[in-house]
């Protein structure tokens, strides 16, 4: 199917109208997150690879004028005009992985108007959601301090798409696996996962249920230990794992209860059954608050693995994003309603050390000692190059990452670093704020004069 | 793509292993949610049809089989055994639309073991996420009473499918329409949008981007008022449906500020210009919480467009869901693990009056004045009737949502219907615990015969 027809209803009665109006000059829209989620101390730029995927592939087909007609309740010549468009614009946007801020442009687009509107619905899709995502295992990553985290969302995401994405990002901000097969294999990650409890209860008994395993699973293996009694299942796993001689790469998983108490006791009986390299792996609604908690206090836990909370990125499950007209015809544009005023004019940002930003303007000089994060992606509706691997966005990750103030790295009160606007922002902003205000008091004397009551 | 690779990397090794042993015999694996969010007095069954598609459609194909050894790091020939099963079960589940309480079966799936188990990922992934969004969704509409709701997540659904399903659940709740396009047009929803702020700020003047959207979309029309300043925007939306003598299912959409105090000045400015018909939608922000203030407070409010936070159900963006083994070669199973402990045993709901629930086994019969809740879809792989029309589940929803009690269906502090166990359920699970908990006696009495420390 094509994708033309997974969008918002007026997208297309705004396209539509353009292309009437023949208002198809070049229109600049800016996608930018207004303010960052409690909770977050920075935002991982995600989704911009499949944004440019779809950018790339875009096209309004027959049978999507067909849906829009459908959609409208009008006949299919009349959206006729919509037929065979392409996104034949310009991108510029932040590598996938780079570190950003509130206010900062993730992704701007220039294309004809009616181009550059339709593509909005599908771009915040899914720049937004990816990067809710990435920046929630980000902060996991933080929090497990070095010790591997895995991902295990796939049962728990908002659908199969949410799944695939999350194993993605998982994997760009340094998870060490996933249990999703198919996003492993897509993605290149290594694919993690052992048993279940159906699994020790099919077999009726822990010891059973794990030499069958072995039988099946030549090589390292882990031992799900809290289907009964957690310390009872360690030490049959200790046991049956001496039985068989295992021991380097293997570990006891516990799923259930408090995973302080229970791993230092799993530990304690794992060590004085001579198996000390057997590892201690968790699961079970951790998310990097959960994860902070247990390293605090001690907890000899040596892999994470993160499902739910992380998968949907719970506490901040959305972005207040927004994809925003800042130029249209070579005029800037900003809006002024209520809590939700825009700045005018393509930008880039300018970083400094330490993530001292600036907003600017993108025609405007790189400050001295900083550098553009935005690049230029796509000309003519053609990527200039991509699609990216995910190991240039893990490594951008890692860089910005060690970059970072450690305030806004911060897992239970993170503080952004703020960013600058540039003068010549600043002053762009007033002027087109200046101009839209003094258009707006014509436009109400005008409304004064509107004639007496009807009917 | 074949879909049975869309799993968690477990099911793989256990469906592997039970292959290994021979364990084939048939297992029931029940599917609920352990305990409501805060915030929920009810749930509504939903993912259903999707998961009754997926298992109708199961089946292992080679590349599948590719990909579980890849994953693996083990020679394709290792996992050839998997190759070719479907699922050829039986199923019972919850019809879509029903209400359905905490502990209560959603779907119950009886298969050969290792297909049982195979399936559970995507079955817990479709059905948990839908059954969170459609409660959400549920309660907009129960708050909006008798308003109309409109879908407008889209853009921030997680990913694509999600957002095919917000609007699809929308719809089988009773929303009014979706902006989705793809979405109105695959599930015959009425799709509904108007025009952005970035569409007055490229005509340079609500006025004249007012009688150009008409001009293209000849008919009702919806004007955005709040792009500069929302009570001039009233004005001039007002004079412009005048000069086009446009009333009739017409309206002014609020997208930012105070709704109460601009939707109390808008009806004003409408009324005062002759036009007490057209109507006052607001979006931005919106859930049934913001709804319900709005309305209490008495804002004469039309439509009530929920985009972001019911679209990710926000405030539970998931469920305590649980996939549980409750029998396997004709032996009730439960796990006892901490805080998880399962109820042995395939299941029926008997619903009485006033949503009076009864979790019994499957084998007991109705008691007098209850109906059964699961009914049996899926027998020997096929489904026995279906795929379900919307409109089945909508009125299916309907008719539940009217017997629930007052209590259930409260916005801010919502009290769920308290179910019992039959006396035959509560019987079984206390025999069943006490077999395991007599078998892990003797297992521990064997782990204490544990030989020294090694090394």
């Amino acid at each position: 199917m094509s994708t033309a027809r997974i969008t918002d209803l007026y997208e297309v009665t705004m396209a539509h109208s353009y292309l009437r109006e023949s208002m198809t000059a070049p229109a600049t829209f800016s996608l930018f997150v207004r303010n960052l989620p409690p909770g977050r101390g920075f935002l991982v730029a995600a989704g911009i690879e499949s944004a440019l995927e779809y950018l790339a592939g875009f096209r309004v087909d027959e049978e999507d004028v067909r849906a829009f007609a459908a959609a409208l309740g009008r006949p299919t010549a009349d959206l006729a005009p919509l037929c065979g468009l392409r996104f034949s614009g310009e991108v510029w946007a932040v590598p996938e992985g780079r570190i950003v801020l509130a206010g900062e442009p993730l992704l701007e687009v220039t294309a004809p108007l009616p181009e550059a509107q339709l593509v909005e619905s599908y771009l915040l899709n899914q720049v937004c959601h990816q990067t809710a995502v990435a920046s929630k295992a980000a902060r996991c990553v933080i929090a497990a301090a070095g010790r591997p985290v895995v991902d295990f969302s796939l049962r728990r995401t908002h659908g199969l798409q949410a799944g695939d994405h999350a194993a993605r990002l998982g994997g760009l901000v340094g998870f060490a696996g996933t249990s999703n097969v198919a996003a492993a294999g897509r993605y290149g990650l290594r694919a993690v996962g052992t048993m279940a409890h159906s699994y020790i209860e099919a077999f009726g008994d822990e010891a059973t249920a794990f030499r069958a395993f072995a039988r099946a699973h030549p090589g390292p293996v882990t031992f799900l230990v809290d289907t009964y009694d957690t310390r009872a299942g360690v030490t049959t796993a200790a046991q049956v794992l001496r039985e068989l001689d295992l021991h380097e790469g293997c570990a006891v998983r516990l799923d259930s209860g408090d995973f302080l108490e229970l791993s230092v006791a799993s530990r304690r009986i794992l060590d004085a059954a001579g198996l000390p390299d057997v590892k201690i792996t968790v699961s079970g609604g951790l998310d990097e608050y959960g994860i902070a908690d247990l390293l605090t206090a001690g907890a000899p836990i040596d892999v994470f693995a993160v499902g739910t909370r992380v998968g949907v990125a719970a506490d901040a499950p959305y972005l207040d994003a927004a994809y925003k007209l800042v130029s249209y015809d070579g005029q800037p544009m900003m809006k002024l309603s209520a809590g939700k005023a825009t700045a005018p004019g393509a930008k880039q940002v300018f970083r400094g050390r330490n993530f001292s930003d600036t907003v600017a303007l993108r025609t405007e000089t790189a400050p001295p000692g900083t550098v553009p994060v935005l690049r230029i992606v796509m000309t003519g509706g053609q990527r200039l190059d991509g699609p990216y691997a995910l190991e240039a966005a893990r490594s951008a990750f890692e860089s910005d990452l060690a970059a970072l103030p450690a305030t806004a790295r911060y897992i239970a009160d993170p503080r952004p670093p703020t960013t600058a606007w540039s003068d010549g922002l600043v002053r762009l902003t007033n002027d087109v704020r200046q101009r839209i205000e003094s258009g707006q008091r014509s436009t109400n004397n005008a409304t004064a004069a509107l004639p007496g009551r009807r009917g």
